[in-house]
């Protein structure tokens, strides 16, 4: 197994770096967190990535097996040319050609990719999607984002902008308008600000709630929302299986695009998944208004569930996109 | 050019049979069209389809350069299979091994294709999208349908069912309904069905029009209410662009999935493209509103315009299928 190629996965999060060495046959050789240096300019920024990298390859202990690095990153960029645009949570980083300095650095292949995608491909690498043509994939926090798979690549889409999920119009007239005055996307009322907006109207228009005590004292968040319906609060329970509902529509229009083999849901707001009653319920209710919506026979076959990777899945997908990558330099695909 | 590979393109509508023999340099030798046998049953139907198939391949004076035929037909399907289940127009062909036996008959390649992802592919390779990496196509009419072609091969998605994308639901509550129980799609706002509903509650409404005083002697149907448009109507106008509306927003949410490098809009009911000033302002009217509401990268980059081989496209994208077909075969893409 010596001889193995591995890959190097970075993902760039909002308060850290994960980072791993993955081998050719999925064997995971390292597996580390730093903390983000979100104060950090460019310059410093970057060396701790170069010394994040180094760290990791050591680790892995096969050093002379690395044969590429791939990064993902939250925000727009430009996927194929490996260069982050507006990296919310690092300003420095404006306009940075990423691909190419760490490709100068380590004199290894380098791909940059987006976030969610890069976990999509860790699920249809080495995760719940293994094996399937096609994946779309949902991560659900903060914001709605999404990935899709397809024949094992990537989808990046025309422009690095393919599977902004959450930006699905969904209630085009009437419903919840943003900040940048778009109206009625998926995240709207599936993120966590349209969870916690959909609970203050609730509770403003009277709705009893053992939710009304606790936020006298705490913050309201999607962890304390669910904390109650676990404890049998009907308003809890019902915003959450709201939620499932408007993911189903979304589900239902990304089927009605590109009919994918799975759909997965991944990221903080799954409810503890299979492992909570909720989080049971969650995955059935999306299942259930999927069938209701959709044309019969997606609506019959197309398997919807939990992703398996957690917060590994971004690191493991990176290092699978230079995977993909160096495959098909090879015309290995 | 003599030796060109030549594909045999079908096309089998609502009301005929458009078939036609493509060359490999894109030259079209034959191009015919058939009235279909509605009442013909499954033998003779076939029958007339296999004649169809003898005739156009005589036509074009190449039998010797044939080397397959592409089928396209309306409905639900199983594309890799080859078995058409429900064609709404041919009660006598549910369940068809169609690909089994056309190839049974003509003994060369035979592939199956949705018609509107054919369509897709017609356009993709002698169409507006000629060139383009990826594109999604809709087909308005009675329905509202669409093909997707990413990498110059349609998506047909993991159950044959890519692309329905008129089913994108757009207004999930208080939306209009389909006899199914379905709400708010965008072919319930922006088929023709929806055209007319929308028109029949205007004028119920008390909306002054010129429309109002034609269908007490005329059916109602989206080609009179683009005429009454172009004569300066201003019920019929809006009507039509509020049309463009509806598919902006369906386009969006294609956008955020796929992120396509072009969206056509081609099928009967698209005012006469670019050759009406109502054509014209129907697509100038579906980029604004696309402008408004998708991310900006694709909103500025992603190319929206009237598809370009009308009836055509059809036929020439099932040739252009079968000519995919063979290429995957002999691995040349």
């Amino acid at each position: 197994m010596n001889k193995l190629a591995c890959y190097v996965g970075i993902d760039i999060g909002g308060t850290r770096i994960k980072a791993g060495v993955v081998r050719e046959d999925g064997q995971i050789l390292a597996n580390t967190a730093f903390p983000i240096k979100l104060d950090a300019g460019r310059e410093e920024g970057l060396a701790h990535l170069y010394a994040v990298i180094d760290r990791v390859i050591a680790e892995s202990q096969a050093r002379d097996q690395i044969v590429g690095i791939g990064i993902a990153a939250p925000g727009t960029m430009d996927i194929p040319a490996g260069i982050i645009f507006h990296p919310f949570n690092l300003p420095g980083w404006q306009n940075l050609p990423i691909k190419q300095l760490v490709h100068e650095r380590f004199q290894v292949p380098v791909v940059l990719q987006n976030d969610a995608n890069a976990a999509a491909l860790g699920e249809s690498w080495l995760g719940r999607a293994q094996g399937t043509s096609s994946l779309a994939f949902w991560t659900l926090g903060t914001g709605v984002g999404g990935g899709i798979v397809l024949n094992g690549q990537v989808w990046e889409g025309a422009h690095s902008h393919a599977a902004e999920c959450g930006h699905m119009i969904i209630q085009h007239e009437g419903g919840p308008r943003s900040d940048h005055g778009i109206h009625g996307s998926v995240e709207l009322y599936a993120g966590s600000l349209g969870l916690k907006r959909r609970c203050r109207e609730a509770l403003a228009a009277g709705a009893k709630s053992s939710l009304r005590a606790r936020i006298e004292t705490e913050e309201l968040t999607p962890l304390l929302i669910a904390e109650e319906a676990k404890k049998g609060d009907a308003l809890a329970d019902r915003l959450i299986m709201e939620t499932a509902v408007y993911l189903a529509i979304g589900t239902v229009n990304i089927m009605h695009v590109i009919n994918p083999a799975m759909v997965l849901f991944g990221g903080a707001m799954t409810f503890d998944q299979h492992e909570s009653e909720l989080g049971r319920r969650f995955i059935a209710k999306v299942r259930e208004e999927v069938k209701a919506r959709a044309f019969p026979i997606p609506a019959q076959r197309t398997i919807i569930d939990f992703a398996s990777l957690g917060g590994d899945a971004g690191f493991i997908g990176s290092a699978g996109c230079i995977r993909s990558h160096i495959k098909r330099l090879h015309h290995e695909v």
